[in-house]
């Protein structure tokens, strides 16, 4: 290792020579030159033996496996090819343990989207570790049904994910981190927020914040269940304790069981969720939130809960959660 | 609002318009001189009633205070003015409630030092909050008095501080923000790393990794305890259940009690710390770190350790938390 910092130092002489005769012969292309390929030489060696950590490169690239890993509990409905797709995608993921689909149909799955799904799992897992697949069938057609309780989940950690969306592995498992670190928090990929409007009187209204207005801001009081880790212990909450009259909403309005979800966790543990940096990868149609007057509905949502709740449990936070190995500056 | 949103879309129309203008007439200065004005104009009124929010700014600029707050345990040792220093400038931070010094000396402070240092907490809070200061006195002089258990702290957070490095109140309000979330975990400003050196035979043997490799491959496995919020209840299990070898160590060796505090966190919970981007101020001479063999002592302390746990507790990760006020991209 000494050798390579004496090589280095050699190296950083030659070029502090060469820049100065650059300089003097006023030669500033040669200049540019030199410093556009040093920079191509550090950055294009980042991490590698340039520095003298040969050695200690391996713990650096393998990043380690979780070790515990997590559940994936991906909901759908009637879109057979996104749960084709989208189940495909995370079974090559390496802390994966387990898929439980709820399913909310009054038809069970058909044998053969059961074995076509078994037999993509098995395949992408390649034999090496075994991920349990199951269904979660309801009867009911509710958006409460992704939050019930499921008994075959071994994990603490579960990724609520929708059958249209897709992140990399490499998400995924960025953001199972940050939950180990933060096991009682929501951790996800899509913030949303809500804010005061003093328009309405002295009582205290509630306006929902989507995308764009999150984006402006930088302040986020939600992450939705549609891409997010949360323990296992908030689906028994969510099914035994969460208020019936609030579930009857849910269920009659098919909408909001993610604002609802955030209510108990923030009520829980009285603290903001964390939201991780991801880039979302939307498959087949747009959802929900693309028709028209979803905001309003939303909003509505928000106020009804905050009655049910007897106040606002949701915190305003601006922590995103991002990955230092493609963030430089300290 | 709508009526905002009219006009803004009003003004996107004029300025397509002009563009065109601009390109036909292949007036291309003028087109980038729009542009640059337009940036200025959007980027001058973010989070301003320029899309309508002005009823929602409110939320938005008066980031609500911690509700609970947290404590600062403060190292010193013989360095009075860097103490009043930093004591005068944490005291305005809203969410502190108590200071807490940790004084390492064979004499008491003195009255004048006392009396300057409650005067300063009590000028800076103007009369509006009681931080309550207090001097937690021991007789030897040890690095492990910084994490002794402490009667008097009423607050879950603990914000552990040496008396030459300064943040600003935004920061540490922030990193208690990401704290509220994880409060299990370590969560602070100085991260560090260990990495496996193979060269040493099959023993498998550890280096300490610093600033440089940290940056180099955006990996870290510890936050150091001289900028660091963590739970009061590892005061308790620092105090009672650390290994007595490993806190003679630390006092004979005047070094590595932060690694050891880094070692009983990540082994109680098995899970790695996170590391808040903030930049670190530091006043007075530069510490223990600057002297020459500081990496060698503690690669010895990190191989040490492992050997009285009977395992390598601390885990890699890559998570930064960073202000989404001011990181804009998704």
């Amino acid at each position: 290792m000494r050798g390579t910092l004496l090589a280095n130092r050699r190296g950083v002489q030659r070029f502090r020579q060469l820049a100065i005769t650059a300089v003097k012969s006023s030669n500033i292309k040669l200049l540019l030159l030199c410093c556009i390929a040093f920079t191509v030489l550090v950055v294009g060696t980042r991490a590698s033996d340039f520095m003298g950590w040969t050695n200690y490169s391996d713990s650096v690239d393998q990043f380690p496996l979780p070790e515990k890993g997590y559940a994936i509990v991906m909901n759908t409905w009637k879109r057979y090819d996104l749960l084709k797709q989208s189940i495909s995608h995370y079974s090559s993921c390496a802390g994966l343990k387990s898929i439980h689909i709820v399913w909310s149909e009054p038809n069970p799955p058909s044998n053969s989207l059961s074995k076509f799904l078994n037999h993509v799992v098995e395949s992408k897992t390649k034999g090496l570790k075994k991920i349990k697949l199951s269904f979660d069938i309801n009867k009911e057609d509710s958006l409460n049904n992704r939050f019930k309780e499921i008994s075959g989940v071994k994990t603490d950690a579960v990724f609520s994910i929708d059958d249209d969306v897709i992140f990399p592995c490499s998400s995924v498992e960025f953001a199972f981190k940050v939950w180990q670190s933060a096991p009682d928090a929501m951790v996800g990929f899509v913030p949303r927020a809500h804010w005061v409007d003093k328009s309405h009187g002295k009582k205290e209204y509630y306006t929902y914040g989507g995308w764009w207005s999150v984006w402006w801001t930088g302040t986020y009081s939600m992450v939705l269940s549609k891409a997010a880790f949360f323990n296992k212990k908030y689906l028994r909450l969510y099914t035994n304790e969460m208020p019936a009259s609030i579930k009857e909403f849910v269920t009659k309005n098919r909408n909001c069981e993610d604002i609802a979800m955030s209510f108990l966790v923030a009520n829980a543990t009285g603290a903001p969720p964390i939201w991780v940096k991801g880039k979302l990868h939307e498959i087949g149609s747009t959802g929900i939130s693309s028709l028209g007057g979803h905001s309003e509905k939303r909003t509505r949502c928000l106020n009804r809960f905050v009655a049910e709740f007897g106040r606002m449990p949701l915190l305003p936070t601006t922590v995103k959660a991002v990955d230092s190995r493609i963030s430089w500056f300290w």
